[in-house]
């Protein structure tokens, strides 16, 4: 893990004074380390029978998609309002500042399917958590969380508890 | 490319009526056929020395990743504004009804780097052509690009000529 900690880049004050932002885009540009970074991702879910990996827009869409193909399962995207063409189940959640949404289509799960969510980030949890309720209202059971960085200040893993949270590097 | 083919939903009359949206989110959910996608999306491309494969948010992400991992190559965003923490190069451009900016990290490409650029749609080729600009401003030659749709009618192709352009499904 130090190699994939020592390429995430930190830039101050973005996108606001006094947040230091974890940019892995580095860790992006480099194949081997990715390949490596996903491996770990999907680690301990290897025998949790999972049928569809779901990754939230934008960067989620990203290690989800290669999540998905490691563990041979399906890719749901969960999108901004308005992307997704068919039937949907939608959320809306606030965040620290302001609110969001996303959409999941009302088709993409089986019927208790089991879905690993997958994102770059775990935060205060707001995203993940709007994401497990939303996979839950579409018929499928949440397996657990995978994130790339985890910022352990803000108390995203309790807001996820119970459900089985791993991430890989934490702050 | 037939399974392909049949496995895209068209949804008739999104976003407005009279559009009929080619929707790849069965395919996603297809790990196997997913792979064969992405192997035949960048297989005129193995022997090309690509560096970088380069991805428009959001779907390109999804396509773009995978591509980059099958290529050994880096994958390198191209994101809405104010979404890249570091200095950026950003592109205006106009489309269909209205416009769009695309962004992309100043240090993503290596000087002469050979980017090939991959998204899920090839419409009217002002995102393609607008991160093809984007690529060249940011040091890197465009070896070309790969979509898993086309739709003729719109030009694409001809707006990004002399660029190679390779497609998977065109209708």
């Amino acid at each position: 893990m130090d190699a994939i900690r020592s390429i995430i880049r930190t830039v101050p004050d973005f996108p606001k004074p006094g947040i230091q932002f974890r940019d892995i885009t580095p860790l992006l540009a480099d194949p081997k380390l990715m390949l490596r970074t996903v491996e770990a991702l999907v680690q301990p879910f290897m025998d949790a029978d999972i049928s569809a990996v779901a990754g939230m827009e934008a960067r989620g869409f990203i290690f989800g998609a290669l999540a998905a193909q490691l563990l041979g399962a399906g890719f749901v995207p969960l999108r901004k309002p308005g992307k997704l063409p068919a039937d949907v189940h939608r959320i809306d959640y606030d965040l620290e500042y302001g609110s969001a949404s996303l959409e999941l289509h009302r088709d993409a799960i089986a019927p208790g399917g089991r879905v690993l969510i997958v994102d770059d980030l775990l935060a205060t949890g707001g995203t993940a958590a709007a994401s497990c309720a939303l996979i839950e209202a579409g018929g499928g059971q949440v397996s657990g969380c995978a994130f790339v960085v985890e910022l352990d200040d803000l108390g995203g893993r309790d807001r996820l508890h119970p459900y089985r949270t791993h991430s890989l590097i934490r702050y």
